[in-house]
């Protein structure tokens, strides 16, 4: 059984697999990015791997070290990278478990490379020989009030903390974050930024919108032809300097858009990237029937990458 | 720390770690033949591994499937094989580990190849992969009426089963060992069987005597000039051909020979394979002060062959 998918997988493009990072710091948005790809491509299609399982102590033997779960030193950063090397080569692993519900490190289990491989976590290109497994690299850097609500609201509803466990952790993470987490937006071909759009007074209720920075790394669509039919209210593109001074295009992503003006924005996109007509579906789910449409636009694009690099 | 433990095993020799496979049937003595190699070498130069942790189910598991913890179905052989691919290149692994106790999976943990590499267990010669990975093979070959009675002794005393039960697992067994553990006796360049002396009434108390076939799939060391000096009453050694008609030379280690006579033997040995007066330590016991003199000599002779290809 395990043999037969391997061959689907390398059957259905005759290479290797295609590998995309999703880099980020706890509860970044990287598992909600990561499902609605899963859930547009088909997860026959798609391996999606979580490389904070590669933990090297659990929640108990952490409480007495000096590092937080975000030290390099705290994972098995070498056989991370070991492991990338293999689904990249189109080889299976037996990969560690980490219980986020328990603290624990349990049985490891199987995975199979398929077409897509998702590598989602909080350092899957802290290191030259894990970055050079990718295809394409994404860094998820809301801005970080943001970020602190969403860890507050996952953590206490989910892996079973109060809030001011959460904020203490939270705290108590700042500089390991600065030192080893944040660095990796160095290295990403797309750094995605959820914020609400400054100097703006939305009501609260106004979805997120999102920047995405377009880097000249990769090959990005080019969007050209979209942007003489949209008009630049739910969307626009920008050349700028990214905050190290290197030139980059922003592309932002409105959130007060109406809905209807974005989907059929969706449309031109997809249509032009893909040449197709009927946009995937699953895209900017939040959870339950919420929908945010900058995470959809991120996904499309997301999308274009992993099938351009398959073809 | 890991990478310092890497580095002192290439030090110290450098080049890749040296290989030997031991082989066999569950209770065919694998465990204690590796503990008196790795006392013998030192535990910091030595890593053990025991393959039988690539189950792929669990106790609890296997007893609803058709097929025992011997078949290869039974257990990650691809997983298996890659790991001692990775080890023979002097890669550490994500070992998994099954806990023979409670007959579970549980959190796996990091090996790092040191200069020798032990690798015992059921099926590590069940593979052309696997097995091109070792620069010596082992295959231990008990009569089954002793391995049985070995078994029937550990699994009572250290893994919580009664008679009955062992001897109906023994009995279930009996198919897939044929199948599956007894072929990986022709891939071994060195077969050890533990046995009474067929013929000879000696009384119950007597040590097994060893028989090791020799083959020549590798250069075993040149004995003649040991043959001079002690008697034939302790050992000797016989051209013959294996039970598929192979040509193989057979040494016989007499477990009735008084202790001294075969520590003579075992320094002559030892002085003439490596050049050195004083035999290492730790070879040929049994548990707690119980020393068998054959399995001293078996042990020597697969020391031979580890610094051999250290060299």
């Amino acid at each position: 059984m395990p043999d037969k998918i391997v061959k689907m997988g390398r059957a259905s493009n005759g290479q290797r697999p295609v590998m995309i990072a999703i880099a980020g710091d706890s509860a970044a948005g990287k598992t909600t990015l990561t499902q609605g790809l899963v859930d547009a491509l088909g997860s026959e299609r798609v391996t999606a791997v979580c490389v904070d399982d590669y933990h090297r102590y659990d929640r108990e033997e952490r409480k007495t070290l000096p590092f937080t779960a975000l030290h390099p030193d705290c994972n098995f950063v070498q056989i991370m990278e070991q492991h990338l090397q293999m689904l990249a080569t189109g080889q299976p692993i037996l990969k560690p478990v980490y219980d986020h519900s328990t603290g624990s490190l349990v049985r490891p289990e199987l995975v199979e490379p398929k077409e897509f491989i998702i590598v989602e976590g909080l350092l899957p290109l802290s290191t030259k020989l894990a970055r050079a497994c990718f295809d394409v690299t994404v860094y998820l850097d809301p801005i970080e009030e943001i970020r602190r609500e969403w860890k507050i609201a996952r953590d206490t509803k989910k892996r079973g903390y109060d809030r001011a466990q959460v904020e203490a952790e939270l705290d108590k993470r700042v500089p390991e974050s600065e030192e080893f987490i944040h660095p990796q937006r160095t290295f990403a071909d797309i750094v995605v930024r959820f914020a609400p759009i400054p100097g703006r007074n939305d009501p609260p209720e106004t979805p997120l919108s999102a920047e995405l920075l377009l880097r000249p790394t990769v090959r990005h669509p080019d969007l050209s032809e979209v942007f003489k039919v949209v008009d630049g209210r739910a969307m626009h593109l920008k050349l700028r300097r990214d905050e190290d001074g290197r030139p980059t295009d922003a592309l932002h992503v409105h959130g007060y858009a109406p809905s209807a003006d974005v989907e059929v924005l969706e449309k031109a996109i997809w249509a032009d990237m893909s040449g197709e007509d009927t946009v995937p579906t699953g895209l900017g789910m939040l959870g339950g029937d919420v929908r945010n449409e900058p995470l959809a636009v991120t996904q499309l694009l997301l999308l274009y990458h992993l099938l351009e690099a398959a073809r």
